[in-house]
């Protein structure tokens, strides 16, 4: 199987899964258990914690609080950041924002959504005017899921701390984490990472959070993650996400430049006559985007699959509508909506497979098309 | 070591667990993901949905919904089902719960707490006594985990129904399931369970839902676990979790009886003039608490350690304060809080360990106080 839906999620990270297997099958004790076994797997949860931390934050500025994943990550920073007036966010984020942000206003608090330009960026300027005095909280995701753009969220986010020094500003980070060069800046109070999409296990994720910025729990309890998040520490989970983001970021340059030159040569083997790109070149190396215009997309998707190839529709965690919530926000035409394939890519991710998967790309639309 | 700590967390069942991660390991594809990679992946989860909802439900009138732990279950109970009015509990409940309740009144629902009978089940009459028309919710823990009485949950929601038949009753079954027997009926709404207590994984666990009540969901997103859990499904935990229930539901009757006789001996065996007993006769056999009235249970239960016997000292979940707030409630005093330990077992629990710490606790009681 040719693996290209890595944005759904990645093959888990072997080695980093029997290491975390091993130390905790030698210490299965409860983290907050008070005695020594309890207090070494405290210790190396907090040694975890850490060093994810430092891949993307100072330590001194910024604390992690470990969760569940990526969806309870962003509903935690939307739950807890957008208390009162209004809350701005963009078209173009994923449905653990996009949903916790309708559920806003049965909560008294106005949901504001910024348009997007063609490529899924959000339009800065734009989402800056729907920020006022009463907005208490901005969530603008950092790469769009579903084509890769890269929005500026350093800029943004200084732009709205100059509107409102007091919104609190959020970043879905879940799609650069670990694959696009990320450095937390002051003006990032809260940022979302997700283990497997980067060769962790799914089921823990983390919310990175400014020091200084007190934030009322989700989930309550024993007071585990420093009151932040109650409930037995999900220690596998957790130790295999700082092993295998250890691997991630250890090459992140490399593999950047890399998947870079993977993803121009799958676009460059594909027929423009049968495809239309949908991402933006300078987008995320890790996603690519196209439109098999006139065709069905989950079709081509089975099709492919059969032959070998697993590549996404868009994103695989809101697969009930027929056309993408997103991809419908830059603006497309239904028929290119129908037809939209994702393919993303890993550091795993074969010169031989990319090549090949093109060439199926091109066969497979090719033979739909002439049936149709 | 002999590990008698097993109401904080349980020594992860190894075949359980070779058996998921090899699944996942092949399977590794988003469930969400719409090629039949992906489906296979969902019916897996299916097929351990059903398999440990069959354990203590019938499938026909109960559903699961899989969390990432027992707290988590506790939560999104107590903040879906109280939603006006108030919400009344006991004074015995596990900080997920209490605290949940605290904070319903910043959400403008009233929590109501019922006193505690000496041995740490609910007075259920001063129970009913706070039900009336406005109550929308009521939670009951079903074995107390720092005494192990037992509530008859069955008797007290029904009564419960009788006075308030729009009343939600949900029970925290996480000290209870895969331990005692336990068929849920008609009149229980909601039911917490936990993984890693029965040898599953830390970060894993359910809420039991009766189907015809409806309730809005704690974490929004994708839709997944029926729209009521969404975030990519911890696949590995909830396979280990079906797995580790399967052994542990298996031998179940066997398993309380011969429990039974390892806490009946290990109390036989202790030195009354040194420690006294706080659990009920008829409680679970899996919790027997005892205290060493004048001696500090922390340094006691240090002390065990290193001698190499792991036992608790109250719920391991909340460490901070120094008396336990449910043995409080029981209504001992402040020489015997200080002094409680409390020994928990497991299906995997030899006797000769039992006898073996029995030996070490009388030792270390005597030691203890010979010394202040």
């Amino acid at each position: 199987m040719i693996y290209l839906d890595n944005a759904a999620t990645t093959r888990p990270d072997g080695d980093a899964f029997l290491r975390a297997a091993q130390f905790c099958n030698e210490n299965f004790y409860n983290p907050s258990a008070r005695y020594s076994g309890g207090f070494a797997v405290h210790t190396k949860l907090d040694g975890a914690r850490e060093s994810i931390l430092r891949w993307i934050a100072d330590p001194a500025a910024f604390d992690l609080v470990f969760t569940a994943g990526g969806t309870e990550a962003d509903n935690q920073a939307v739950f807890s950041g957008a208390r009162r007036g209004n809350a701005v966010t963009t078209a173009g984020e994923h449905s653990a924002v996009e949903r916790s942000f309708t559920e806003l206003k049965n909560r008294g608090v106005e949901p504001r959504f910024a348009p997007l330009h063609a490529d899924g960026s959000v339009d800065a300027e734009k989402l800056l005017s729907l920020v006022d005095e009463k907005t208490s909280f901005v969530s603008v995701v950092h790469v769009n899921n579903e084509t890769g753009a890269v929005n500026d969220i350093f800029a943004i986010a200084k732009a709205v701390k100059q509107k409102n020094p007091r919104a609190v500003f959020h970043s879905d980070g879940v799609q650069a984490f670990g694959k696009l060069p990320v450095r937390l800046t002051q003006e990032i109070d809260l940022y979302s990472v997700s283990a497997h999409k980067i060769g962790g296990l799914k089921g823990t994720g983390a919310l990175f959070k400014r020091r200084q910025l007190a934030l009322p729990p989700l989930i309550f309890g024993g007071g585990q993650e420093n009151t932040l998040r109650s409930g037995t520490e999900n220690v596998l989970g957790i130790l295999d996400f700082s092993y295998a983001a250890e691997r991630q970021f250890s090459a992140l340059a490399e593999n950047y430049a890399r998947v870079k030159g993977l993803r121009a040569m799958f676009w460059e083997k594909l027929d423009k006559s049968l495809f239309t790109l949908l991402s933006p070149q300078d987008g995320s190396p890790y996603i690519l985007t196209v439109s098999a215009e006139g065709a069905r997309g989950e079709v081509l998707q089975r099709m492919l699959f059969d032959a070998g190839v697993a590549v996404g529709t868009g994103s695989a965690c809101s697969s009930k509508n027929r056309f993408s919530r997103i991809l419908r926000a830059c603006g497309h035409s239904e028929s290119v909506l129908d037809g939209v394939l994702r393919v993303s890519f890993s550091r795993e991710t074969a010169e031989e497979e990319v090549s090949a998967a093109a060439e199926l790309f091109n066969g497979i639309a090719k033979k739909y098309k002439s049936r149709v």
